[in-house]
């Protein structure tokens, strides 16, 4: 027997002899990665259906199958070897999720839910009705839609893809007709939001289990640039007990809601007159990374306990501050000759590499620094991962 | 491409293309296991040489390798693989791992280290030559040996295996020359020691790179029943400042003086008249499980990081308290089903379990707790323990 031949014998013995569950991960992202991290801890199986065997989880995971989350038949038969399904991102087709359930599979989140992370012009339907407060929008047919939109809003608006954006991709702000033009030439589905003058972006985390128990993350602080998260700050510094009540509440009214299964993050908007919610996610996020080290039970952790319907982790602090500040990837590739340094410098922060190859501006790790003095923590994680990015450590 | 043949591919991809090194580890137990989450966060490539699927690192390291560490084909071939080869248990015998490093491969620690490990008669030897306070013992090649000991120590006195022993296994307390005599029909290498009176047993972590740089850890106090370890605390309650700063000293010596890269444990007796040198193991070890949650760099990520001459991590503390109780197999192989309830009862403590089948007395997992009040978290690790060994939260 080969190790290959062995390492499936063993996803086999796992499943039957063992009695615990396998979870399989549709994608093999980073998200991916480090929930196989934290599957390990817990002594369940896990799986992870990856498009191409360099791909982060799928270096890593043992049993990696490889496939194409858009094909019924790779879905199939992926998820006849598990027994609960769920997913690293939110692109499987709506039909295909249908059809696993009628199936007999455990999709979690389910169809219901994660098709209002498919469909933003639905996700803000549903929020509305659920009566949580949200930036005013339209759906868009042509340019007309956008300039009597405006008339309410002002310029600028913003443009944002029904379905499909990540990372800034898929959102345009717009200051005049003529740039609204452009993006409408694209030809893709769109809807227009207004612009809003927030003071800074919040983000919510709760899990939610198949039985209804919820738990909320404290609410963290985001910081974007070019639409991609660069640094995440736990708890949000100077945040308002009330407000922080209020986001965590409107977390968990979400998840309940729209019936979430496993984690939510909630992007959030602090405006003068109150939050707004921005964008859903239906796994864990870029938002609490911090978790791994800074929380009593991780977000990956907590995730794989809500989709087997295991009690949830305390989600409480595991220190008084946690910054996360994410790597992107720089002009250099070799990222191994960078880290040397960066633990030279600071043996105290915690380096996380995804094994993907290095492109400019893209997501290939994130350090996390953990501790009592916020302004110590940013300063020294952002030298951290500016030093892996290009190697100095200035932005 | 099957999923295995795209595993094979990505191991190489990963060596070639990545310029990250990859570390092997011999030996496919818990402590490979744990070692291979963390480097999956580092980013590195990670094999293990297993002995069987089904071993606990097997199960989750996509890179494991079939065979047998006692056989040098084997040894070799795995040790092509890899940039750094390092061990999950000392038990490779001396003649192969000269050959390894003959062959030029990093073999960390190094044989001149290990055999301190293989050895207790050498270790002994080292030890007292260093100048570092041990139990009296001699060799032993007839009962004779023995009685003419306790004519100085007095009996009971510690009859141990030379070699071989673990948890307890080839230690045996003899109170007479009789019991001395069963022993020695056994027909192993054996030697003697005095019967310690201590006071309690501590331990003291310490990791060492190639380069000379060494990190310790914070004194930890380990609670043995029946020769396994069942509970560590950190930092050992209680203890005098001098007597931790001597005994973090003395593991540094240690490793320093026997050439030690990589994880050095370092067990030892506290009596009334100072610390005396039990035991050593040259790995991760279970005396330091706590770091995974309760220090800044957990002991897995510095073995790494020491045996690829990485600069070491912060040892310190995350929290005021960490207590770690080890998981033993009970009657019901049914781990999974009495998770439920422990995370129900306490969503705070971290259940680690190791993917093992199920025997009595085996270590199958660990619960750890961290925290501010140490009775608090020594009663809820050990009432999770507990209940994962057989269904209730009493001893």
């Amino acid at each position: 027997m080969n190790d290959h031949e062995a390492a499936s014998e063993l996803a086999t013995a796992t499943r039957v002899s063992r009695r615990v569950p396998v979870v399989g991960m549709v994608g093999a992202g980073q998200l991916a990665r480090m929930t196989c991290q934290a599957a390990i801890g817990l002594g369940i199986g896990f799986r992870v259906l990856a498009a191409a065997p360099n791909e982060s989880a799928a270096q890593i995971c043992a049993a990696s199958v490889l496939g194409d989350y858009r094909s019924m038949y790779d879905l199939m038969a992926f998820g006849g070897h598990c027994d609960v399904l769920t997913f690293d991102h939110e692109h499987v087709p709506g039909p295909h999720l249908n059809a696993l359930e009628r199936a007999g599979l455990k999709v979690r989140p389910g169809p219901d839910a994660l098709r209002f992370a498919q469909d933003k012009s639905a996700m803000r339907e549903r929020l509305a009705g659920l009566g949580i407060a949200c930036p005013r929008y339209a759906r868009v047919t042509g340019l007309d839609d956008v300039t009597s939109f405006a008339e309410g809003s002002g310029w600028p608006v913003v443009l944002k893809a029904i379905s499909g954006g990540y990372d800034g991709k898929g959102v345009w702000v717009c200051q005049t007709p003529e740039e609204a033009a452009a993006v409408l030439a694209h030809g893709i589905d769109l809807m227009v939001e207004e612009h809003v003058a927030f003071e800074r972006e919040l983000a919510v985390l709760v899990a939610r289990s198949p039985s209804g128990q919820g738990a909320a993350y404290p609410v963290v602080q985001t910081v974007q640039r070019d639409g991609i998260c660069r640094e995440v700050l736990a708890p949000a510094p100077g945040l308002p007990d009330d407000t922080a009540v209020a986001a965590e509440r409107l977390g968990l009214a979400i998840a309940a809601g729209i019936g979430v299964t496993g984690m939510l993050a909630v992007e959030l908007f602090e405006t003068p007159g109150g939050l707004l919610v921005n964008e859903l996610a239906m796994r864990p996020h870029n938002s609490g990374h911090w978790t791994i080290e800074g929380a009593r039970t991780s977000q990956f952790e907590q995730h794989l306990r809500a989709v087997l319907d295991l009690p949830l982790g305390a989600p409480v602090l595991a220190a008084r501050h946690a910054v996360m500040v994410n790597i992107l990837g720089g002009d250099d590739p070799d990222l191994y000759s960078r880290l040397v340094h960066v633990m030279a410098a600071d043996p105290g922060v915690k380096v996380h590499l995804y094994g993907k190859e290095v492109r400019p501006g893209r997501k290939v790790g994130h350090v996390t620094a953990v501790g009592h003095d916020i302004d110590d923590l940013r300063d020294r994680a952002a030298r951290a991962a500016n030093y892996l990015r290009h190697g100095t450590e200035d932005e």
